[in-house]
């Protein structure tokens, strides 16, 4: 989506998800976990979250080279109760994880109403709305978070102690497609700072302050100890909501499931070391589903979430703007036009899954 | 807590909800729904959100002189699953309505691990906080939200279409006081507003829009047919998040209960017009309760909140600011000096309740 003026040749989804469960399988994944993991992670590139999908799967490979992946995980539930449930993930990958806790979540739904998992000892799963969008095929209510490692301070800390700690609710309408909201609770996603640097170019305000806690403009401040801040990016734009998010998104994967939190979440890139005196055991997830007739007639709920949203996009635009945008709707339009047309990859992209192919001798 | 200059003469806690109690009692409400509804309001004057307390109370007997509250609702479960409820409020109180929801969350959670009620039929509710926090006596987790008459516009629309929309989460710790977080879903609380304009000062960027979604910086917008702005402030800041958050609560108050949502919120100055065609009934909540030892052990779950809360708590500040406050704390000092010194109550509120109790034959 976003060329920078660099040639973004397409790879068709076939033949991405042809190399990618292939690369899986070589880390020793067994094919059906490769495939749930290969879903996962092509679902941010179809659906245009570029930084979240295939650009990561040399990174997923490098912590499985360090010992950090669990490539034949035996998922568990370590406690339950009617609509709860807390799932050790066996230092797995997040994506083969995070889709069987959420499987979790829906059958206790179907039985309980709602069911809520929290899940300890993963890691990274991708992007949250593949998760919570399992429930829709159910006709129920999905909602996914994480934690992360720490790259964001909260309002008044120089230190960095959150993730950017996404929460993803999808929303089943009837004739209208759901409404999917996933998003960071930082001002900017981590993905959009890297376009910046690749540009050269400065952040807004409010997006980064740098290592003593001072607000900068300068896209790389996380390289020299910065942070990302809380959505609202100040205390006088309500950067304490943002960090009360991501706090709560912390506690309930982290806390609630036995998982790390805050400062000792285990880091994504495999060459930094993990943090000392961890409190729990990998990273945490918290995933929950919702059944709609649990609350009211199915019918009923679907033309009211309808009405809802064609209230909400025909509204009178701002004054030569675009108009309101339904969440989750451009992430769908990506996705069909990217299944018909193929994914553009950046040439930094192509070399970096050539290298990982050839490391496990496949070809791309 | 904000003087201006201005005396603000002190009353005691017993003194006001002796009255406060008195005026609901005048309006009809049993002597256990104004109990109620009492410690409801209240609850917002000793936590320091003085917009929300006994300020307000004019405007909910307007309400009730207007036809618009019924004083003695025959709340009832119109439908429920082992975590679920639906309730309708029969156009009661919030602060009546939002207890009773409450009761039933904790007690669904107390057999399923969580409850889940929704809410429809109902009226403002006060403070989130006084809610979500009845789960703590319990040794659950609260969480509540509701949805509020519209005067907040989406990113990109020049429309009101949400309410303030807040969002509690208040979480049981150990040796450490609980965490609580409960802020409005916009840049700026209207309360905070509410402050700017009787000092006549202008809002920093990012809170307002005028009627036609241009930024302004003039506390009295909203009366021109301006709007709040979502967390965020503008779409560069990722006010499209704040837009979601507001959504998302609407949603789960307004359509999993059969409430009014988006424009066709009931609104609270009792002067205003109805909206037309809604689709619901009253406003709506969505509050719920989880059990703690549902997920882990309830020993362990309070040890890792104590870690979590002092870590955060103690992080190196940014220079020469203050420490990073965790969610709760501020209110929680305001309740301690105020339930031993009384609550302070600006000239102008003093007139209002005398004004409420003359109607009443209720002396201050």
């Amino acid at each position: 989506m976003h060329t920078f003026g660099v040639m973004e040749k397409r790879i068709t989804l076939l033949q991405l998800e042809k190399f990618v469960s292939g690369v899986f399988m070589a880390m020793g994944c067994p094919l059906d976990d490769a495939a749930v993991a290969t879903r996962a992670l092509v679902a941010a590139d179809l659906r245009g979250i570029d930084s979240h999908g295939v650009a990561r799967l040399s990174g997923y490979v490098r912590l499985w080279e360090a010992g950090r992946i669990n490539a034949r995980p035996e998922i568990r539930i370590l406690h339950e109760s009617p609509s709860t449930a807390v799932i050790d993930g066996d230092g797995g990958l997040g994506l083969v994880v995070a889709p069987w806790a959420m499987k979790v979540a829906i059958a206790k739904a179907g039985l309980a109403g709602t069911g809520w998992v929290a899940v300890c000892n993963s890691n990274h799963f991708g992007i949250a709305a593949h998760h919570a969008m399992m429930a829709l095929d159910h006709g129920m209510t999905g909602m996914a978070m994480t934690n992360a490692s720490a790259i964001v301070a909260p309002t008044f800390s120089a230190e960095r102690l959150l993730g950017t700690n996404p929460i993803c609710y999808a929303i089943p309408a009837g004739e209208e497609p759901p409404f999917v909201a996933d998003f960071a609770t930082t001002t900017a996603a981590n993905g959009k700072l890297e376009i910046l640097q690749r540009k050269g170019a400065d952040t807004p305000d409010g997006w980064l302050q740098d290592a003593h806690g001072k607000p900068v403009n300068d896209a790389h401040a996380l390289r020299n100890g910065g942070a990302l801040l809380p959505l609202g990016g100040d205390r006088e734009h309500g950067s304490h909501k943002g960090f009360a998010l991501g706090a709560i998104v912390d506690i309930l994967s982290g806390v609630f499931s036995g998982a790390n939190y805050g400062p000792w979440v285990p880091p994504f890139p495999a060459y930094v070391p993990m943090p000392e005196n961890q409190p729990g055991r990998g990273l945490g997830h918290f995933l929950g589903a919702m059944r709609v007739d649990a609350f009211r007639p199915a019918e009923a709920f679907r033309a009211d979430m309808d009405r809802w949203i064609r209230r909400f996009r025909t509204a009178r635009p701002v004054t030569g703007s675009e108009h309101v945008i339904i969440p989750g709707d451009p992430e769908r339009e990506s996705e069909a036009e990217r299944r018909v047309h193929g994914i553009p990859l950046l040439p930094v992209v192509w070399d970096d899954l050539r290298t990982v192919g050839e490391k496990f001798g496949i070809s791309l």
